[in-house]
């Protein structure tokens, strides 16, 4: 019987906590379809190149030193790096490394960034208690399921009002994830997700700081700890999502709980999921798309330019407007700065948004001859860049959708080529060849601790 | 300088955040006045009372089990057990224990349990890092005048809403403590707020279940973490407080920065705590009072009772109108068996709320000849108790306001009673005694890690 059939038989007057409980507790690999097993993969494969490339960071090293004191048995590996912590630890940290550059997966009805919370504990705890491929695919998908349609129930009014959503909805994504592996029934797993409702993470007040990056990694933090106390007997409420002071009421002045109950174990939230092919706000991918297609496609000399003219839908310039940046971090925030960097160097990652990228003088030459306006037609993933060259040559690129959305998903090989620019300075070559040939046969192993431990250096 | 002075002195346009930061980062023991150093070891002597009589409870067996295996270094007490945990770990536990019995201190305003998070942080902590007498009544009053303050700036809206507002404002309350002996500076004190203000914990649909015991204990945990993390240098926001996506703008629909901000180093939230002298719902003290003082003071024979009358506030009937309890949890909902088990028994403790109290047959006999009638002109505090007894003789007593209210606070000789009830069961007498002094001597200590060690088994 699958999943889909046996969430359809009635449970008259079951609520949307018992409801989602029963989903998890009864999921199983064989009911998942094969497109979402795929699509897990890929979502694994992107979050784990951010982990690794994300660990050498500052934020890293400082909540490492802040917490490694505190951490027991150090059975989980800290991705990236030689450090191995207790596995909560351990999935506070890969969270936070995985969110650091802001270049992981997005959900973009909900902006959750769904991989986080729920694949950092899920690594974690693989080495603390045996999970075999089959267990990690299913436990992966429907923990993000669980997060998305939570997510799904309460945007955009929970995220208006001031919540990170990731964090908030991520704890019970990661909840689900653990309680899966842990095989808890459907009322520990109610109980679990007691736990979670009551612990939420994170303000959005708190961006533009390292606490930021300490959402994801937190919320799969407590969401193991939820899974980890239901499975003792830990009680809690069975109604903590929709009782009336439960998390829906009480973090969202609207919601649908419809969003959390319906077609479960039919369509997958999952499937919507999308891919950063570039290191900064959404906004200036398809200027970064347009340029990277000018420099490939024509013969181009950044030298020889005249000057760069982009068309960018509204938000552009209202959110990465500036002009003049001096960081990298800045950088990101400067569609200037964009168009001159792929135009130079044929991308977008990380290594375009560092400082030294911003302060190269070729960059900064290059920069002060980009000009944008705004052209309210266009919609949020499309732009025109028109170069002027020297000698008067015009050349024009018109991006009708960017390469990452929804319409235009980044391919395999893009989700290759954008994990070697972030692990391979970490790992070397041969070992992020291996880890990638890891994430994509993840659903076969027989034991995916081998993962985090080819991910370690 | 004194503190308040300092405080006085003029930082134009400063928010309650910077300003909170200023007031715990340049707080010191000698700025306390000496009622207030008092009231912080009554405080602190019946938090440890409460810890240690509830350390045996199912709860805590629970939450040890399941978490005992992810424990860091064993350097911190568990309170009134043998085992040792991390000091993250054991704030969490000790947390835990001090409120599973409701038997701890309350801010009547705000019904915030202050001690709770603070304490139990604290006590964990000195066994990680030496913390002196001075330095951690200093602290412990310090932190719980912060979350005080904040919970006096929200309730009752932020409550209303549905969250725990002793997990909630508690964790500024352990940011703050663990944040003053760790010496923060007061930008690395504002971010260990916005690391506080970033991890929430307690929904009050968690009520009834073992996650309620949960807030405090994790509230403490999220505060130290906090606390620890912005003392290497991980940053937050600066206004985590007031800022338009802050906590006090997500958490509630209303506040009054005012609440944080003035007086502070001048008026302390302390002097305005209160202590329990009964293990129930704080509606039926009254009738306790009367009751007891109504064995102790005249002839009185259980037996010979014909009927017993209760006059009380409306409230008591709609809160503890249950007339055949079965459990002495349900004990705890049934004012007509607390009136019984205290003319039997001279007590309200842990004791007359278990499961033998309410089933002996002695007690349900007298229980079935105890009514109650609402006077709407009573107040909260006050009930009247009329005895018949067989031989047609009437006694009464008034209570105009029950022991443990603010007008008639419990003693330190109440304290040290109460105190003996929890902790003799799992310490025996001497060690009890011993621990006593501790507490009420905590002041003096060179080093406060031997008050834990003395409070373990």
């Amino acid at each position: 019987m699958s999943n889909a059939t046996k969430m359809q038989q009635s449970h008259p007057g079951e609520g949307a906590t018992q409801r989602l409980a029963r989903y998890v507790s009864t999921s199983s690999p064989e009911d998942l379809p094969p497109a979402v097993r795929q699509e897990t993969a890929r979502t694994f494969l992107n979050w784990m190149g951010c982990a690794v490339g994300g660990s050498q960071h500052e934020t890293v090293d400082i909540a490492l030193a802040a917490l490694s004191p505190f951490s027991g048995p150090a059975e989980s590996n800290i991705l990236g790096r030689s450090e191995r912590l207790d596995p909560l630890h351990a999935a506070l940290i890969n969270g936070i490394s995985s969110h650091v550059f802001d270049f992981d997966d997005t959900h973009l009805r909900t902006v959750i960034h769904p991989a986080g919370p729920v694949a950092s504990a899920l690594v974690a705890f693989s080495q603390h208690q045996k999970i075999t491929g089959a267990a990690f695919i299913n436990a992966l998908a429907v923990g993000i399921e669980v997060e998305c349609r939570i997510g799904n129930a309460v945007f955009p009014a929970h995220y208006d009002i001031g919540w990170h959503i990731t964090g908030t909805a991520g704890v019970f994504g990661s909840a689900a994830a653990i309680g899966r592996v842990l095989n808890l029934d459907v009322e520990h797993m109610a109980w679990a997700f007691g736990l979670a409702a009551t612990q939420p993470v994170g303000l959005r007040e708190m961006f533009g700081s390292m606490t930021k990056s300490f959402h994801p990694g937190r919320a799969a933090q407590n969401g193991m700890t939820a899974a980890l106390l239901a499975a003792r007997g830990y009680t809690s409420s069975a109604h903590g999502l929709e009782a009336k002071r439960g998390w829906l009421n009480v973090l969202s002045t609207h919601h649908d709980t419809a969003e959390i109950t319906e077609g479960l174990g039919e369509r997958y939230e999952i499937m919507a999921n999308s891919y950063k092919p570039f290191a900064c706000g959404i906004v200036i991918h398809p200027i970064i798309d347009a340029c990277i297609q000018l420099r490939n496609h024509v013969e181009f000399d950044a030298s020889a330019v005249h000057s760069v003219a982009l068309r960018v839908h509204p938000l552009v310039l209202e959110l990465t407007g500036k002009t003049e940046p001096r960081t990298g971090l800045e950088g990101k925030f400067s569609v200037f700065h964009a168009a001159a960097i792929a135009l130079i160097e044929g991308d977008g990652g990380e290594r375009q948004f560092s400082d030294r990228a911003v302060l190269e003088q070729g960059v900064i030459d290059l920069r002060r001859r980009v000009t944008a306006s705004i052209d309210e037609a266009l919609p949020p993933d499309a732009a025109q860049v028109t170069i002027t060259m020297s000698d008067g040559r015009v050349i024009e690129r018109h991006v009708a959708h960017a390469i990452g959305s929804i319409a235009r998903p980044m391919t395999d090989a893009d989700l290759e080529r954008k994990f070697r620019a972030l692990a391979e300075d970490v790992l070397g070559e041969d070992a992020t060849r291996k880890l990638m040939d890891l994430c994509w046969t993840v659903g076969a192993l027989a034991d995916i601790s081998i993962v985090p431990e080819a991910a370690a250096t």
